[in-house]
């Protein structure tokens, strides 16, 4: 199942007792039509406040249904901040987290003048930044390095080890937009990458800087976690 | 003064009693701060959930000010769905309603699949228009009319005639961008019109028919008042 979603109202993608999650509102919807509790399992969590224009997730029903149907019934179902983009049939060994070949992040950053309108959905850091700065600062990232510099520490994590394989800039109306794609992505990685940059492109570190931050694997050298306002997961690839 | 806001939350611009209204919020901070109550003058209501890119409106202060300095305190108090963009000195015999020599709204219609994301800010047609019609359409409006039909009645309106400029489509991404140019809109006018060229556009009625309808003079032929998300003040100009 492919789905987006407007993060804004959300405590974050993951269910938690007693929080608006999209994963519950998800299931509250898939389990009522199924007569049966399910569980889904989508290609990791979001944020709370995160977007979504393409996050997957697999599960099984009890009984067979039309998908186009059923899109349209869990459409009918569901509110108006998340929806169902496409289903489709996978083999059982189908894992939609262990599978992943290729995530895309996208976050969008407003360089101009404070915009209302934007405000969840554009971080509004209203400065111009030095994007050539920031561009020779991300080739240090690409490749497989460990990333724990950029994470948070995770007692269960079995490697800190990712592999980046492209950042991309974008400029259109004063709006940067930097796309990361990679293997996968630890909890913050993303916002602590862009809020590292963000330093780079304020001109208060070097961009070589970025090398010695990323070998010395301690969350302690990065730079603040940046907003999620402005985070977007874009797609998953198996 | 120049300045933005997201509509979404607000019981449309004008004051009412125990609504969220945008000239209310704006009232109160620059009260605050002329130690005396304020009243402003804006270029013209807008709907309930209708944004403003570039409002304008005029106000009278106590003492004297920096301009650059009054923005950024004005910003500082205000809300984060309304901001204020610009403020200059204008003459004593300037006002913001009857001084307007053009307003532009703009209106976004998505022709594609449903988005959550931008469900506040353009509003979800989600099927094909014919846009060549709808612009055959819209040559009938351009110009000075009695626009009678695209209005609600009111009776203390002087005048129903009010002369359209231009009409302007716009495609990106599926999202059709309509811009109306004209020197003055009645209320629901702009959406008036929208309801009644996406008929058009659906092929329900021909495009001579927004014609008959505008000569008509008679609300009750027109179509459907369009949701006011997708509606924006775009600009006005004195």
């Amino acid at each position: 199942m492919t789905f987006s979603y407007d993060g804004s109202n959300f405590y974050g993608y993951q269910k938690q007792p007693n929080k608006r999650t999209v994963q519950q509102e998800i299931e509250d919807v898939l389990s009522k039509i199924n007569n049966k509790k399910i569980t889904i399992s989508s290609s990791g969590r979001t944020d709370s406040k995160v977007h979504a224009t393409n996050q997957k997730a697999h599960f099984d029903l009890e009984k067979k249904w039309d998908l186009d149907k059923l899109k349209i019934t869990l459409n009918k179902m569901l509110p108006d901040d998340i929806y169902i983009k496409n289903i489709k049939k996978v083999k059982d060994s189908f894992h939609a987290r262990y599978n992943v070949k290729k995530k895309i992040y996208l976050y969008k950053i407003n360089m101009g003048e404070y915009n209302p309108i934007d405000r969840n959905y554009i971080y509004q850091y209203n400065k111009e930044l030095d994007i050539n700065k920031m561009k020779k600062a991300s080739s240090y990232l690409i490749g497989e390095h460990n990333f724990r510099s950029f994470t948070k520490t995770n007692p269960n994590e079995i490697s800190y080890i990712r592999e980046i394989y492209d950042i991309k800039f974008r400029v259109k109306n004063n709006i940067l937009m930097i796309e990361f794609i990679g293997n996968g992505f630890m909890r913050y990685m993303v916002r602590n990458l862009v809020g590292t940059l963000i330093e780079v492109g304020e001109n208060k570190i070097n961009p070589k800087e970025i090398k010695t931050i990323l070998e010395s694997k301690n969350r302690e050298n990065a730079y603040k976690t940046i907003s999620p306002v402005g985070l977007y997961l874009k797609d998953v690839k198996y």
